[in-house]
């Protein structure tokens, strides 16, 4: 679970860095004003409830849990797992596969061999999770979507806030004097909009865009695997194809592992 | 229709903020300049003029009505609906659903029940369904894109209005004491211009590209079932293909109302 | 021909606010400034110039007319040009279609109807259009980049023109009561940039592409239904799969007048 | 050669203007600043040298060349040759081309005839055809993006030294009489990176793209036309198709021709 | 190798102008400030470690040597080898390939080898090699996405640190005599963005861009020839299509090299 840190680690020391700048300019304080971050974030969050149908906005929250626990994409033990299947199916015929289905966990998966065991055929079995993996895609990229968008609306009501401030300090210029803090204060919310912007919002909406490709990814092995098995294609041929969907990387510590697997089991 | 109240909720709440925040730097009135809104409002209507056909803006009121009521999406009752009919015309023939077809509402489904129940050959259908759903949606896009255009030429009229007032004030500094009422005033159409967008029109035009997919991807179910149908498959297979469509969340949803219904009907 | 005159009215309503706001602030005058105007009109048609052959800014003078007296789209007149034609040429054979060329005033329909009363085979014709088609909307989408690009090159030749205005005033302050003056001059040419892509090119640029797709979309239909002629489709379906071509408004519309014909018939 | 010559005159008359104007305003050499214009000209150059590898830098020189002395495209020549060899090789048998080949100046239509005497076979020479002119059409396009990236880097090395104009300046405020002259002097590579992008690097880069879509357009002429010939089309049905290539406006054009050829030949 | 100096040659110039203007103005000290430089830098850094998972960021260190040791496309050399090979799996038969193998070093053409040598189906080599060329490019693209957004972030960091030294500024201009170094202090961080952005981050995005884009069309072309070598195809025929993805100027080199070398045998 290594890697779903990285976002945590990155927002502290993002944020850290940007207290610590601040702290060294002088007080903390200057920095924080409720009512400009108040306009900035719930101005912006009303603009994504326009922008957005209630039923998409519950889905930010299971959005953001994927963001710290994204699911856990083994490759390597997916193509043992469809091997495996594929041989039993050779062997036991495709009714044996239905004991198989319980000890997984992937829906995807599980889907796609349902309907091989209950006999639907081929083309169906490819339309059906075709348009269950479009779908999939196109709630994950409405999600994003409101990540992009909300990066778009903070700094634009950061500019909105700037401006009230800017037009209320221009318009009453009779003491000089607080021309500098008006126009600090004015500063703030054009300050809260791109910090939100560029530490919050758009780095989660790459960040979902990422794993969403990978999780795509990851599916469309299911769906070669399952229509290859439906097929009754040979083992070795699936494993071969899913193998084209690993990097080189992977590939050569699969076999480093391999090697000291057979080296260990030599003695 | 919860749903619904949403873009007025984001609306209200959005221009509150706005207002509070104005009101707490001042007088509200310094805000409100007549020539300056008609010219960010007005001005950019006018680009809007040049921009698009009248037939396409006669249809602005239709989308902003789409934007507060919007078609309830039941797509469950929609995939009950067509297994219905799958069945009872395998039952009681083709001819059997021109009863149904009064009862339904979908202009969509009811067109392609029409050309079943006619006779029309699958081809046809298809192809007559595909190329009302394109024109459909190039008709909404068309739409999505008044507001697009109008939420980039307010900001550019608020930046023209601003540059007028910039260039008459400097043009005229005998009374530095006015500088600053000038640049106020000067700002306030950038202001306004900023707020359109950003409040109103891109929120608008991202709403009604959301509720375009939506309304698309039951369409694509509708065709779906209708050439099925047409074809005679299976009910079954009908209904497992269109439950592709749905989100995992919506099946189990779904599920867990099944078995409380079943549960309730045991007593 | 009411549609066409709404580019003229956008472009008085929004130069007229503009001249408005500007009397408003003082003498007009302040805001004319000939070189100022030529560097940024001509500045910007340099950089067209160099950007586009010559033989794509000829086509410029047609497109400008096209934007005024655009070509009335009467798509039910066409469905019933075609379905007449297909019942024609059911009844009197396709040869009888030779006379009714004549009275034709649609060049892609003339080409397809001769090419059918010539005999040429069905792929042959459908090739040829479709390649003309393709032809005609890379043209008109080459005429809208000449706006498109103009569009551009205009603020970024106003921002051109205020730095040279910037760096000559900078550079000789010794009268700071010029100071204002000398900014207000170089802030013109900002403001010509800005006006003329905000309500010129813009704007023009949007409305040649609407109206490319609309044209586009009527050659479709062209295409649809000389293919079916040719292939000596019933004429009933020849009108259903034009039909969806229309809009469910345009549908309704044409259903009540039909009623109203009827009924003022039996009278 | 009449058309290459525009962005020449472009260029000319673009730069007059811009000196003209910066004449008027004073003193010209208060605009030049030999290292001012490195650090732009010669910075983004750097940006360029890390972006592309040099093998494409080597064609910016050809294209270029191509900005002035581009290939004629004789589009009614090449229906003409292409006819006139369908016919030969359906007379005289498809070998008698090989000596027309030598006449001819057109790589690609030299090398689709060259196969088609060879007796290569239909779906090969579509195959090479069609990898060749994508192979080109990429090499243009990487060739164009040199452009515009110059075209980006220019403006954002500009701004680069600006910062550094003003950094310097703010850093040393002791005498203010030079608050003005360091402004304007840290203005210059503004002024020049949006010049040089403006008017040099995004019209040469817009110039190319045009120029490239032409030449391919051409070029699909060929192969269709090659092909064609290949398959012994009728020379009649060659000629129509490649004649959809056409405008309305050449076909008109060339029709006026045509009679005035035939009436000069009456007499 | 001499390709692979010039991004380095590229960055030693850039940097050197901006190091020799920086130095120009003043003391070279002034526009060295360590906290800035981290705000700019480690700021950015911060939001790429939220955007992308650790696996995708462990690779740009292998990206960064890319950038520096390209692989030699000797695109000449492959098509001679794969002309060789089918000569003779011709003469020889598919299995003396076998010993080939072993001298070559692109491990896409020793996979797709392997294959035929192996007796895979030609449709199951193609699936292979052609989903693996997807991953490659897939990964490649993730990996400049890292720099595309980098060059985004810095900037947007640079903008939030002079905010902030703004904010500080003007909250306490008690000296004014502080006003010029504090805000050439808070430019300090806009300039490091811009320079990061510009001279680093942008332009190793577009080099990995265009080599990867070459590397692909070599891939393709070996595709191509594995396929053509499993059919059997004539040599000669290899050859040809392979040449097609060569440039008319590689072409020409090769020709005169060619007879130069048989000027050269005939002595």
């Amino acid at each position: 679970m290594k890697r779903n840190l990285l976002p945590v680690i990155g927002l502290v020391v993002g944020l850290g860095l940007i207290f610590a700048s601040m702290a060294a300019d002088g007080s903390l304080l200057r920095y924080f004003d409720g009512p400009s971050l108040i306009i900035t974030f719930v101005g912006s969050l009303s603009a994504i409830m326009i922008s957005f149908p209630l039923s998409t906005l519950k889905k930010v929250p299971a959005l953001l849990k994927m963001l710290m626990f994204a699911p856990d994409e083994n490759r390597w033990g997916l193509i043992e797992t469809l091997t495996h299947l594929a041989k039993k199916s050779r062997t036991e015929g495709i009714l044996a596969l239905e004991n198989e289905i319980k000890d997984l966990d992937n829906p995807v998966l599980i889907h796609g061999l349902e309907m091989v065991v209950d006999g639907t055929d081929i083309d169906t079995i490819e339309e059906i999770l075709n348009v269950e993996l479009e779908q999939t895609e196109d709630r994950h990229s409405v999600g994003q979507q409101v990540f992009i968008k909300w990066g778009e609306y903070a700094p634009a009501f950061g500019m909105i806030g700037t401006l009230i401030g800017l037009i209320a300090m221009l318009g009453d210029l009779q003491d000089p004097a607080l021309i500098g803090s008006g126009m600090a204060t004015a500063l703030l919310t054009t300050f809260y909009g791109s910090l939100l912007a560029n530490i919050v919002f758009l780095p989660i909406a790459k960040n979902l865009e990422i794993q969403t490709a990978n999780e795509m990814k990851t599916n469309e092995m299911i769906v070669e695997g399952v229509l290859a098995l439906q097929r009754g294609d040979n083992p070795r041929v699936i494993e071969q194809k899913l193998q084209s969907f690993l990097s080189q990387t992977d590939k050569k510590r699969k076999k480093e592992e391999q090697k000291s697997v057979e080296v260990a089991q030599e003695f």
